[in-house]
């Protein structure tokens, strides 16, 4: 089986998202056939890099609050953080353009398989919402995340020194977000059939499990070829089928 | 809709099957919506890299043919081939491991995108069963295959030069197939729901298509965030849910 999970690293639901899906997905008895792949989406695609500014006034403004209420508000995100045992900076933390770290999530997906990817997402979400230093437009800390995630720091470097590396592989994630019908993150898609939108609770997270578990269902073989036949010729381990004379 | 290839470059039935599968497809009237996405199998994984060899020779040992009779076997295999309009070798082919094309295959989706890996594995195709100098244990003959698909060679070079380049993508490719029930290939899975295994005739391609097409489902969608609710809370473009005091 099989979950897709859309995310931003600047996205805080996403982060409190993640954490709540790993809590169903520990519970999960069938938790060791269930394969995780993060998957791109950036919330401010259009944002340049360099880009980077503080948070609260952001907030204060995109939201008509004054700063102290955007504060509140930050501390209250950090309250449903901490319920599922993350840290969370509430003051201080700056946002910005987030696609060489997207680009580093597929590099590192490419590299170390899943697991890699799954550990550095970890490390840029608990870099951003619960560090001081910057995520932003800092190459050597992105490196040095990557490297403490198990990845090469030299072959990192050279992804973010090419802004070619697996750039089409964030687009790609991009747009077959848009094509599920994601319009915000964290999207959740269990074996393209089941979508869950949002941070929802680990109950949710459980149904959705369950309910795409039992709903697998193998491959409908419409033909079936052979190594041994004339028609619907194949080649297997053991040779390929000879065409008859 | 998404139709994804397991087939290895040694396999001359994927050759085949490749084509007859794009002729279907090229009549296919929703053809702009289909994905197309090739997947590494190789039908000799243990086969070490430079163990490289004659396939009339092969042909004759593994099905107690005479040569003669493997240079038959060939002849016809090349009449398939010249049905679907391609070019086929059938004497003086070798075959070897085929490890280093499917990282490079993967390497070229990375950087190019579909197009550029359907683009790479039909060059591989047509030079190894269409063109003498061999495509195995030369791996200058692979950057050069690379650079006319529209890749970068001195990033195919470096792909070449390091073993674990896209080695675990691979082998990803290559669990999936044994978890989809692939025993051969070419193995063709559209959506994820159905199977053709083996090179069929282009209607089987044709009725598969349809059939597909026909099964389309968008996600059912157990749980629905918003970027303005505080159930299933969720950031979109326009911002973040921002959690009630």
């Amino acid at each position: 089986m099989r979950v897709e999970i859309w995310s931003d690293i600047a996205c805080p639901w996403c982060y409190v998202g993640k954490a709540r899906f790993e809590k169903a997905l520990a519970a999960f008895p069938h938790q060791d056939a269930v394969e995780v792949i993060h998957r791109s989406f950036e919330l401010d695609p259009n944002r340049p890099k360099g880009d980077t500014a503080a948070v609260i006034p952001m907030l204060a403004q995109k939201y008509g609050m004054t700063e102290d209420q955007a504060k509140d508000a930050e501390r209250r995100l950090g309250d449903n953080a901490a319920a599922e045992g993350l840290a969370y900076r509430t003051e201080g933390r700056d946002h910005g353009n987030t696609f060489d770290m997207h680009r580093l999530l597929h590099f590192a997906k490419e590299k170390g398989g899943q697991d890699a990817q799954d550990r550095l997402i970890g490390a840029f979400y608990r870099a951003n919402f619960a560090e001081e230093r910057s995520v932003f437009d800092d190459d050597e800390r992105l490196i040095a995340l990557a490297a403490d995630a198990g990845l090469d720091a030299d072959a990192a470097r050279a992804v973010l020194a090419d802004p070619d590396a697996y750039a089409e592989a964030v687009r790609a994630d991009e747009r077959e977000a848009a094509e599920l019908g994601a319009t915000g993150v964290p999207f959740f898609v269990l074996d393209r059939k089941f979508g869950v939108s949002g941070a929802q609770p680990a109950e949710v997270f459980t149904q959705a499990l369950e309910q795409a578990w039992g709903a697998r269902s193998p491959l409908t073989v419409l033909a079936e070829g052979a190594a041994d036949t004339t028609d619907g010729d194949a080649c297997g381990p053991d040779g390929c089928a000879v065409p008859g004379a």
